[in-house]
């Protein structure tokens, strides 16, 4: 999995506190955004998060490259539904020798990992052989679960944080856990007062609505 | 693939045609449900089609099972964001002796038949194997594309007919065509007047924005 | 204020339940909804919105005409943007006469009711003056915001959780807070398990992210 | 009005031009992205607004100021929901002295501006009156659509096509047709490939949907 952070809107923390800041002032956009100094940006998006005013939080969006994920990640990832997305099509790029992801429990067991990969080439050697008789586009058929994905994916900070709550969680698939969680850490470097409390309730003090028995903390 | 329209907004003319009615009256919204009769709400609605005057038509919702349908598909129905959907977890549902969807041009050919058959055979087995080794949610990874899956739809009249007009063109994928073509059949049997002219821009007289030379019918 | 729920989805319960056990559940769903008896219905819903898996509280929508409510209420109402509205065009309908919502707080002050009377006896006077040398989207710009309006309202069973969680809240104004409050009086005679626990986070056990100090109800 | 652009994403063009390639090519997104020439750029947004493949449009965004507009303004604005608003709250702003926005057909006919500025500065007054009497957002009943407020607001670059589309038009009303205007002119500076052939449907070759009758331009 490769994911990068490669655009976002500038001075994000600054443009969600002119956002807060306006609410409540008479002044004009113009002159609340020269007025506004580092602290006092830290401190009003500190107070915006606590009091769940979030509809600030949208005006700044961020885009990330995801490459090598799979299929199934990217299944799920689509389902957030405020965002962007762009991905590689199936139908028209022909994924001859397509590369695969392989899960940690797969990998660290010998006995499944030579069924897995056994039946990776088998599909390897199929999808080759329907791309001869059939479009591109229903040789995928035989494509599996694994088959590694890019996507360019924007979602604004508010999306994010809704995104990091749900999928930073060990409830979460360790795969799409593992893509929040890279997220989280290149978001924060760019805009570390956003999304300073970010991740699964349990983290952010916030209560968890899933059973005790059902969070691998727990047990 | 069987589609099934399972519940939709009662008299979903009616309603479209007093939003409507509303934004040009002074009368309360009860009076103008209540004056409204059967050829004036037809009117109405072809009005607001040819006018392209499409917010009124969100008034109205329909509910949709999906049966039978390939994982393929429904990555591709999920991209659409104004709707909502309930789908099989592949995560907690073991799928053992899954079945699944064949396309058309490998059903019809039987060289690319076997040879489909033959991954899905190993596949089934590999799952199975798999399935005693690791979590279902890993296991998953093996599973194709073909794989059936259910889901519940609910799109209302406006992202219904923007659907329509994506996806049963020629240029969508022959499934997710057929999926919207069952869907089209099932809501104008109740809202015939919602839905009179919906379907590709070539059959709507809209202009097509896609190149001739990548349509099948021009071909 | 005329609140009436005018449609919903037939059997939102039953719909919400069988969305519910399609994610875990290998069969079709037209099996799953043959299969759902009331009680199960029952326990399903609740399980849901404890663990806040409410995805599938989409599916289900509520139509509401809104009558005799200010365009200050209007413009609060539509910035919820998971809905559909229909309203009444200060463009195209003349509002001569126009009839006004007067604050409690003003109907119970003499010295306030008749300063606010005298201002709205001129502003009729000034609009209908207006009319006949300028159009009418233009007259309007002397319409206050006491001036009545009236929507056609749709929003989802989830969207309406969130709606009510923030509108019945003592922080959101008298004239929005009644309208919740009546829209959840509405839907919960048709479908009670799934608001059963709606409104504010004080009343529903969730934190309130307000601090005490703005509440009207502790201080 | 004053309308400034006080952030966007970087290199827009760029991004658009990058998800495009994503969705053709085997490469990974880093790579697409460093091997993408300016004449590439756009050459590639060209054919993605030709054949209406607007969703690689979402990526980016942009954020306005506008302060000095009418509140009728903003409540048509606000009713486009694919977009991030936040507007000075006249619940917690007391408005003393207010200014407004006079309309054209008002300021350049003397009967109706005297009429208009009576109206007015009585409501000045009576507002004044009512905010020794009653608190903000209840004084506020009185205040008239002609009110000035301030608005940050973002939009993507697909959501911004469809509202110049729609209010560029001489259909709209002139305040948000003035608005959309200046927020075009702002694009264009930033963007102008993918804001080239943005405007109304007349002008941009687009069927137009409303009546010729309709049209100031065809009278």
């Amino acid at each position: 999995m490769e994911v990068n952070l490669i655009a976002w809107t500038p001075e994000p923390e600054k443009v969600v506190a002119a956002a807060a800041r306006l609410c409540y002032s008479p002044d004009a956009v113009p002159e609340l955004m020269a007025g506004l100094e580092r602290e006092q940006v830290r401190r009003l998006v500190g107070q915006l998060y606590d009091r769940g005013h979030l509809s600030t939080f949208e005006h700044v969006s961020f885009q990330f490259s995801v490459d090598g994920v799979s299929r199934a990640l990217s299944h799920q990832l689509v389902r957030h539904r405020i965002a962007s997305y762009s991905q590689r099509s199936q139908r028209y790029v022909r994924e001859t020798g397509f590369r695969s992801v392989v899960p940690p429990s797969v990998r660290e067991n010998p006995a499944a990992l030579t069924r897995f990969q056994a039946a990776l080439d088998e599909l390897q050697s199929a999808y080759a052989a329907l791309l001869e008789e059939v479009p591109a586009e229903d040789a995928r058929y035989v494509l599996p679960n694994a088959c590694m994905t890019s996507l360019l994916v924007t979602m604004n900070a508010r999306a994010l944080l809704h995104f990091f709550e749900l999928r930073t969680c060990t409830r979460a698939q360790w795969e799409i856990r593992e893509l929040a969680r890279r997220m989280l850490t290149l978001v924060r470097e760019v805009a570390p007062h956003l999304f300073r409390r970010a991740g699964p309730p349990c983290e952010t003090g916030k209560p968890c609505p899933e059973g005790e028995m059902s969070c691998k903390r727990k047990k």
